[in-house]
């Protein structure tokens, strides 16, 4: 948990359900693979992230608003000696707050838990799509010297 | 653990990190940050895979010889409807074998337990400067949607 100002980042709970799966959905991706009248599977999703030591899902809160959200998943591995990498998933800005600094504030806290956790490298992808995020992502100290590569079951 | 014909994929173990880590610093990318004379910092790091029940580090043998190594995470998320996904990481396949078809076998591997653990997505990034490994994972199905983005801390 951290606050900044009069914001929270905080781990989610399932109180938050409705607002992040609402956040999901509120994008041109999202609207089209999200079903936020349903929450069920939502919640049973929620239960396997909260069983997971290694998974961090949090909310940003403004007075009382969830306004952000960002997955952070903690992966051991032997390659580069054996470093621990973070994989950051599912970040998303409510509509109202987008342009404000949020999004910097919350992958500055993934950037900063995942130092603390003992890992050497931070990675995620964004689909080729969102360019504007390419622009901040880089703006951030990240490069894109990977090709994302996706295989749908 | 499966076997295809005398080839078996299994879970790796400590025996095999000679092997796994000889195949990781062979590799015009892996020659600069692996230290195979130093096995001690790969032990801890196996220690952390093993404690981790999403982690499924396994190496593809055939007649006792290591021959192949692969990382499958598992990721429970909320995004596409509370799908989980898997991460596919640190392939490598023996210099030996290179061009037997192995890798596909280790890849398809991969993606038959990704759905026997009702993944609906197998993600994985993949270094620009590795050309031929971006084609043949495109021969196995995947699709280069997203710019893989990377910092190391």
């Amino acid at each position: 948990m951290r606050a900044m100002g009069d914001l929270e980042i905080r781990r989610a709970t399932a109180e938050d359900l409705p607002a992040i799966v609402s956040m999901l959905a509120d994008d041109p991706l999202g609207a089209q693979r999200e079903s936020p009248d349903d929450l069920s599977v939502y919640r049973a999703a929620l239960e396997r992230l909260d069983a997971d030591p290694n998974q961090h899902l949090v909310v940003a809160v403004r007075e009382d608003r969830v306004i952000g959200t960002l997955q952070l998943t903690v992966i051991p591995g032997l390659s580069h000696q054996g470093a621990t990498r973070a994989l950051i998933e599912a970040v998303r800005i409510h509509a109202d707050e987008r342009g404000s600094g949020l999004g910097s504030l919350l992958i500055e806290w993934a950037i900063d838990t995942s130092r603390q956790l003992d890992c050497r490298m931070v990675q995620l992808t964004s689909d080729k799509s969102r360019t504007d995020a390419h622009r901040f992502y880089e703006r951030l100290g990240f490069s894109a010297t990977h090709e994302g590569f996706k295989l749908r079951l």
